[in-house]
């Protein structure tokens, strides 16, 4: 028998059900690329359960989360993600979008410039946004390929000057969310240092599914998903520095002894971060099979191919997110009955999701970590689709 | 067999198996204000496993989080915890730090002043460092009851306008997490009000305790933490505020349509927010169960004080949150063995934790959803640990 405050309605009380038992409703086959890196592996479920209520972790703080050593989050955040990133300082953050506002907050002042690729993400747009500073876009080669060139920068930091702005960072998205593209990092980040810039890498895509060594590539400050590529139930990110941006970025607070401001202390207090720990081992694994995933990629487009379903973007491709086109599906939603959500609909009763709903010209989707068999199923699938309107 | 990319080191390689298979080391009794209220309800358990996946809930997504339909977070988020908390908008964040942060980043421009009680959050003093606030604290009574008074907050505005302050906002702290304390929220407002500056509570320990209704007491903004008192996974909080002040802490990006500029688009995109959801319905029920908390709560200070263990701060007390002075136990720590760690090692051989490692003279604990015959061992157990040393 619940006895009840006086406030809350009878409208209320009636959802308070509605909120409970949710079932996820996801078909067997998930193309999603947002989602294809964020599958949590057994181990993952595991730490999941172990450490779901709130502040588990914190059982043994002495005041610094990233400092924790039962669980062994020190080890973790201080000697395997510095070198598993090749950058010298990491530490937890929300996600790569609140990684990316941290390190412009602290690195830039507001009214400044930074130039970043007209492919990012629009969390790059509004971490900017929120820290108050203006951006020049380096434009892509546009259709098909949609190609963002190293010279681009110079030439974004260039016109960024002649507005009179005070570039004080550039952003680069390694791969960018829509193509999947690969742009050189080693050229940019020379052009930025030759203009004094320090360059930061959204590896929202890349940081957990396919090597990387920011030192190598001369990036200065970079940027992971958790929830995205490396297994982790989210939302969790990581946020690396070298050294000369660390002091900056994880500066400590004038007030509070030991606490980092940007990071309001701390980030990840829960379960999300033992994700993180309990699927990194699978995490260095799939990483170092990354060529395989690549070379499936490229089976995949070719076979879309066959089926008058072009790739968009780097050709051949890098990445496991691929951007189609296809005009004959196209035609088909403007004729078939259920209109342009025939192909969502389509291809759920075949027990495939992750392409957007209504989309049918030109949609996104990932091969990462697909069997070839559940590919072939969904080659068939289109196949049979197309065939079906014809 | 794992192929592995040169990068990686043999240290890195032997340090991968430390993260998986971690096992929480808690004791059958935590009395941790902290962790109390986030323990999981079996229903927020099921959801973390269903929903564990980065980005799950995704799936249905039209480009806001807060819109999602299915599951039904825009029910949630738009219906339910506005009335739930009192107030005209409600947006889901990754804390209660976090929302403070977004709050006085949104309304107040930097060095700008706030005020703020001193038995504050140290994150509500991050929070406006990182946005480069100065603060004007309201002292408290200091020994033993730390009181903060409502006139407090008069004294600083003209304290800080003395300095040439420009006060955007007031923060009280509601209940603090030091000694659970609870000030009158009524009497801030209007004294916040007649100077025209808004009161944000911290309500951290308040929000799926007790009740409390925002628009009732004046407040202009809220914040709560699900992890610490929603039963949540976290991190995750809530953030209210009025129409006014909703519109410029959630306005939308000049350059992104529908994406809020200070949630960077979407916050908790993951399992967090489905387990405050299924906890729902067992938080409102527990908000109304709230007398029978502070009387236990008091039940057990009366019973410590038996013990010549001391409560302070509110005298009769009002929350589960307690802060206790213990000469006894600090005269038994200069001689025991195992010196000022002996308090926290016979209570966990006793089956007991929370309190932290190395406390003896005052500590904090909470007696929250604890039944009586969990805390009638916790005081069985402090007085057999002060007889055994006496």
């Amino acid at each position: 028998m619940v006895i009840l405050i006086g406030a809350i309605s009878d409208r209320m009380l009636g959802n308070l059900e509605m909120f409970t038992n949710l079932k996820r409703d996801v078909a067997q086959i998930n193309l999603d690329p947002l989602q294809r890196g964020g599958i949590l592996t057994p181990e993952a479920r595991a730490a999941l359960v172990e450490w779901g209520d709130g502040y588990s972790i914190c059982d043994f703080c002495g005041g610094a989360m990233d400092r924790i050593k039962s669980p062994p989050i020190e080890n973790f955040v201080h000697e395997s993600l510095p070198e598993f990133l090749g950058i010298d300082e990491v530490r937890i953050t929300h996600g790569a979008r609140e990684g990316m506002f941290a390190a412009m907050h602290a690195i830039c002042q507001s009214e400044d410039w930074i130039v970043c690729d007209s492919n990012a993400h629009y969390t790059t747009v509004l971490a900017a946004e929120r820290a108050g500073l203006k951006i020049e876009f380096i434009p892509s080669s546009g259709e098909p390929s949609f190609k963002v060139s190293p010279e681009g920068y110079a030439k974004a930091i260039e016109r960024a000057y002649e507005k009179k702005g005070n570039v004080t960072m550039a952003v680069l998205t390694y791969p960018d969310g829509n193509y999947g593209n690969i742009v050189g990092v080693k050229a940019v980040s020379e052009i930025c240092h030759d203009y004094g810039i320090p360059l930061m890498l959204n590896g929202a895509y890349a940081i957990g599914r396919m090597p990387f060594n920011a030192r190598n590539h001369g990036v200065d400050i970079i940027v992971g998903s958790g929830h995205k590529s490396m297994a982790s139930s989210g939302p969790i990110g990581v946020l690396g520095a070298t050294e000369d941006y660390a002091r900056t970025i994880f500066r400590c607070s004038s007030l509070k002894k030991n606490k980092e401001v940007e990071l309001l202390g701390c980030t990840v207090r829960g379960a999300g971060l033992l994700t993180m720990m309990a699927s990194f081992s699978a995490v260095v694994e799939r990483v170092s099979s990354w060529s395989k995933e690549v070379e499936k990629a490229r089976w995949f487009a070719d076979r879309m191919g066959q089926l008058g379903i072009e790739l968009q973007g780097d050709i051949p491709h890098n990445h496991d997110l691929m951007f189609f086109k296809a005009e004959n599906l196209y035609e088909i939603s403007r004729m078939a009955k259920k209109g342009r959500h025939f192909l969502y609909r389509d291809l759920k009763d075949r027990g495939i999701c992750g392409i957007k709903p209504g989309l049918t010209k030109q949609f996104k989707l990932s091969t990462y970590l697909l069997g070839e068999s559940d590919l072939e199923n969904v080659l068939v699938a289109f196949d049979e689709i197309i065939t079906s309107y014809t």
